[in-house]
């Protein structure tokens, strides 16, 4: 794709770098834009953008950010820390002025070296462990105890849960909520936890399949998702084998998100404030940016259970 | 923000710039990562990244761009021209090796400019004007044919549509089919149009309404929504208006997006190969980066007919 001009450029190019770099300059696009008054730019690192419950974050996050003259440049690290690692370092090189994060590896130290750069940044949906940090969450141990409570509440006794703690702190917490639901309930004996290799409609299939493995007497007669999409395709997987929900299984989700109430049997779930929580922690960003005092700069926001059509009173 | 030392280096910084400028210097981050080995760059603008549409466009073209190594930057332009020309402004500056773009305006020009610049583009979605460039597109016309087919096969004849042909012109091919199909069929008579604001499932509540807001006598028996995410939001408002689907409309969606087979009542659809067309448009792109002549260069994908739950035949 060279020819020779392009490789004399590029040769011309290379030695500027280089007396640059020896010189200690570091290209501010973004610091440059500001004074032209020209593009603003933020960027967002997500775990899954596919998932809508990150598509309702960074709706959030577009809604203010655009308002304010700033554009979003967003990008999926589909959970691998190689992928989060090598986003986090194009982004700086590209000098973003701020950083958005759904942290999948532990950042505190990267983004803290970016700080000290200059590239302010927020954490989304995880909890900052650098005390300087911005972060934005939810309470997730509440939320499994509300989604608990409501099938305790309804009678239910043997509760599946469908997600694997192994995978992320947030499954964990979930599941944490569920022993805290059983305990505050006085109730002896664990929840059975099924799990989904990820958060998806497909790893929702794999707890559904897994259900109808279990011989009779073992069959939960409820099932905490961990997720909206692991809720939709469990339901998918047993209605398509003839079960009736919530006749024959209560169903609680998790996210509350764009497709629950539009799902076979609309699913009870618990609802997290995803656009809520993408405008304020872009607020906090920008407001870092400008050099205001940000507080509280870690922020917990608390779930909501929702009660629609796949939990019912437990038969007698 | 600034202090004083941070000026200085400004300054510096804004003296190497203009005589970088000087030399008609142009900072080219891309070719000097694949020279490193390192980072390699594409970047994604789509009319509206949280349509689940897009989501699966984006998966396929992530799916093969990573596994060549390449980073995939997403932008959204929420179907705004300003928006557009911004992120490909942004893009350019930012010296991406290629562009995936699904086009709100006429970008022929902007592309030809880019890719005099040595940056390669692909249109996602739509056909490009220009002879050179590389497009992957469905033919949508054909789509809106197999719906009003599938439709007047069962015996339908009061057929609305969901879809505003003023917005874009996958919807005006959409209807243009639905009046092929009428044609083809020796029917006389014109289809109603019922314009949704939007293809979202917002814009499809709206429909649902037009729909609930007619006089009896001039109730469709069908409605064919220009989206699944149409189709979704109108099913919605009128099973909550106590419809009964599809005993008193039958719905026919479009698109066959991740949640079509999940919905309350499962969705009769057409559906666009999206995934496919996003590892297509990738691969072209990168052949066209490698310098590999690209035969044919504008793709057009055949939409097929799902048919599930929410069409049958009309009651005499």
């Amino acid at each position: 794709m060279l020819n020779h001009p392009e490789l004399v450029r590029e040769a011309t190019r290379d030695r500027v770098l280089a007396s640059m770099a020896a010189l200690g300059y570091v290209r501010n696009e973004a610091a440059r834009h500001l004074r032209s008054g020209s593009t603003r730019t933020l960027a967002m690192i997500v775990l899954d953008a596919w998932n809508p419950f990150f598509a309702d974050v960074a709706r959030g996050v577009e809604d203010i950010a655009v308002a304010q003259g700033w554009t979003v440049l967003l990008a999926n690290s589909h959970r691998s820390t190689e992928r989060e690692a090598l986003y986090l370092r194009e982004f700086a090189e590209r000098r973003v002025a701020g950083l958005l994060v759904s942290p999948h590896a532990d950042l505190a130290a990267s983004l803290q070296a970016l700080r000290r750069g200059g590239i302010e940044s927020v954490l989304l949906d995880a909890r900052a462990s650098d005390p300087e940090g911005l972060s934005v969450s939810v309470d997730d141990v509440e939320g499994g105890r509300l989604a608990a409570s409501h099938l305790l509440g309804l009678g239910h006794r043997e509760i599946a849960f469908g997600g694997d703690p192994a995978t992320v702190s947030h499954v964990r917490d979930r599941l944490e909520g569920v022993r805290v639901a059983l305990r505050d309930a006085g109730l002896p004996g664990d929840v059975s936890v099924l799990p989904a290799p990820d958060l998806t409609v497909e790893g929702g299939a794999e707890v559904g399949r897994q259900i109808l493995g279990l011989p009779q007497s073992r069959r939960p007669t409820a099932l905490f998702a961990a997720s909206d999409l692991v809720a939709m395709g469990a339901l998918h997987e047993l209605v398509r084998a003839g079960w009736k929900v919530p006749e024959d299984i209560s169903i609680v989700g998790y996210d509350d998100n764009a497709f629950a109430e539009h799902v076979l049997i609309p699913l009870t779930t618990v609802r997290q404030p995803a656009y809520e929580m993408g405008r304020v922690a872009t607020e906090m960003l920008l407001g870092r940016l400008e050099g205001r005092p940000i507080t509280p700069n870690h922020l917990i926001f608390q779930p909501e259970l929702v009660v629609r059509e796949s939990t019912r009173v437990l038969d007698q």
